[in-house]
C-alpha cells in the first residue's frame, strides 16, 4: 500500500464519496461523524482515516467487492443500523439490489435463517427509500 | 430460481464440482461427507442437495462473489475447519490468493484484529498446501 | 430419513401446521413468507421445504425437544424477532409456559444474565398475546 | 424453588452426581474443580453451588430437557470443550445417542452449518469414548 | 472469599448498593426484579445474590474496576438495554464519562467500528440521561 | 488527542514496548509481525500505527485499564491466542495475576461459565511461562 500517512485523511474522504449518494442532502457518514462529535469525534477520524484511507483505499479489492464482504459481515454479526448503511455504500459502490438480495440468501447455509430474515428486513427498508427495485425469483 | 428439486443432488454435485479442485484424490467435501456417514450422513446430503443444489446454484450471483461472501461469514465467525475449506473452494471458483487475503484484510474494521489474524493463519496454512503465492503489500 | 424430495413441501407445511396456533387469523410464518415476496421469495420455501419439510420432519426427536433446542439456540444468539416467534411455535408444539421460562433460566450459567433477561422480556410480550399464564418459582 | 442456600452444596453435588458418569474413575466435573484449584478455586465452587445447586436443581425441567437445552447453547457459541463434557452428561442424564445427533442437527436451521459441521465431531469422539453406538438416518 | 453464603442476600444487596444512584426514585435493579416478579423471580434473585452477593462482592478487585469489566463485555457482547445498566452503574462506580467512553473506544481494535458505534450511541442516552458532561478529544 | 500523524508509527512502538516484556528476546508481537510479513505485512503495520499509535496511545485512560478492558473483550469473543498475548501485555502494563484471574472471574455473569472456564486455562499457560504465581481466593 503507497498510501503517505500524512495525506491519508484526504484519500479517505476521496474514497468515502465513492461509496456515498449523491442524492442525499447529507450522507449518512457525515450524520455519524455529527453525532460522535460531542462524545468521541476521534473515532469519527479513525473512520475516515483509518477505514477509508488505509484499509479502503488498498489495491486489491475493487469498491464492489469491499461492499459485499462489508454486508457479509454485518449480517453475520447481527448490527442493524451499520447494515443499513452498508447496504446503502453497496448500492452506490456499483452493487445491484438483486445481487445485495443474493448475498444475504447466501448466508442461510452459513448463519441460519434468522440473522438472514432480519437483514432481508433491513435491506427491504433501504430499496424502498433508495427506490430500488428487485426480481426476487 | 428454476431448480427442479427432484433433481437438485445432481445440480447441487455439479456445483460442488465447480468449487471443487481436480488435483486431490479426494476433495474435503468429500472427506466430510465420509466422516458424517456414520454418524449423521443426512448432513452431508443437505450440504450437497440444499446448500449446493439450492443456495449456491441460484442465479444472480457468480461463484467468485458466492466465495467471498462465504469468507467473509467464516471469518467473522471464527470457525476456522469451514475457513480452511472455503479458502480453497474460493481459489478453486477464481478468486485470487491476493484477493483472499485483501477479503480478510477488508474485515480489520468490522470483526477487529483477532478474528482477521486467525484468518490469515489459516490462509497461510491453505496457501502453503496448495502452491498459492501472494505479493503482500 | 425418508422423505421423499418431490413431497417435502407438502411434508414441510403440514409439519408447520403443527408448530402453528390455528387461533390466528394469520400465523406468523404466513407473514414472514408475505413480507419475504417481494424480496426472496424462495427464503420462504426453504423455510418450509428445507427446515420443516426436511429437518424438522425427521424422526427421532419430537417436536416438544425440537421446540426447546430452538429456544436455546435463539436466546443464545439474541435474535428477538425469532425469539418472539418460536416461544410461540413451542407453546403449539407442547411446551408450556413454566417450561419455557425454566429453559431460558436454564440458561444463566451458560450465556450469562443478558441474554436471558431479554429473552424473558420477549417471553412476556408472547405470553401476553397468547393468554399463557405461569406459575413462577 | 425451595433450595436452602445453606445446603445448596449438598444440593448442588447431589445433582452433579445425577449427571455424571459412574464408570469412570474421575468425572470431568472433578477434573475442572481439580484444574480449577490453583487458580480460582470459586469458579469450581460456583459450577456446583451455583449452576447445579440452584440452577439444574430447579423444579419444571427435567435433567433430560436441561441436557438438550445445554447441548443446543454450546453448539450454537462453538465452546467444544464444554460441549463435549455436555455431551457426556447428556447420555448420563437420559438423551439417547440418536437424541444428542438430531438435536444438534436440528441447528442447521439456526446456526448454520459450520457450528453444526464441528459439534458432530465432537460428538463422534465423546460416543466413540463412552462406547456410544448411533444409528444414522 | 469469605462470604457466607447464609448472608450473600444481604452482602448482594450492599454491593449492589455501591453501583446504584440515589438519585433516582427506583434504580433501574429495582425495575429488573419488579419484571421478573412475574415471569422468574428467581433469576432477579440469583443477580442480587449470586451476580452481587458471590461474584462482585469478591476482593481482589475494586468496583470501578469490575465496572469497567462490564461495559468491556456488553460492548462487545451487543446487548445494549444491559450496556445501559452498566454505564450507569459505572458512573456510580467512580468511572467518569470520558473513561467510559475511553473505554468504548479502546475496542474499536477488538470489536471493530459497528458495536463501538452502537455503544456510543447507548452512552450518549446514558449521560444525557444522569446530566454527564464529557470532554471529548 | 494529540498524535500527529506522520509519527504515529514511533508513538506506536513506543507504546507497544510499555506493553511488552523485556526478558523475552523476542516479543510475541514481534512474532506475529514476522509471521505477517510474508502474507500481510500491512496488518502488522495497522497493529502497531492504528491499534498502539491512535488508539492505545490516547489520554483519558491508562495502560492498566487498556489491558483489562482488552482481556475482557477477548475472554468475551473466545480467541484464545489472542487472550494469551494479552493476558502477556496486561502483567507487563501493571496487572497482578490475581486482578487478571478476578477480571476473568467477573465475566461469569456475563458470558456464563464456558467462555470463563478457557480463557482460565489459558491464563494458567501464561502464568507458568512467565512465572506469575497467583494466591487463589
Amino acid at each position: 500500500m503507497a498510501t503517505h500517512l500524512n495525506n491519508r485523511h484526504e484519500v479517505g474522504l476521496k474514497k468515502l464519496n465513492e461509496f456515498t449518494d449523491t442524492n442525499s442532502a447529507q450522507s449518512t457518514h457525515e450524520k455519524i461523524a455529527e453525532s460522535l462529535k460531542d462524545i468521541a469525534p476521534a473515532v469519527g477520524e479513525w473512520i475516515t482515516d483509518f477505514a477509508y484511507g488505509e484499509v479502503y483505499s488498498r489495491n486489491g479489492l475493487v469498491n464492489r467487492d469491499r461492499a459485499i464482504v462489508t454486508i457479509a459481515t454485518l449480517v453475520t454479526q447481527g448490527t442493524e443500523p451499520q447494515l443499513a448503511l452498508h447496504i446503502n455504500t453497496g448500492l452506490t459502490a456499483g452493487l445491484t439490489g438483486n445481487e445485495i438480495v443474493e448475498a444475504i440468501m447466501h448466508l442461510v447455509p452459513y448463519t441460519g435463517f434468522p440473522r438472514v430474515l432480519n437483514a432481508l428486513e433491513v435491506a427491504k427498508v433501504v430499496f424502498s427509500e433508495r427506490g430500488v427495485t428487485v426480481n426476487p425469483a
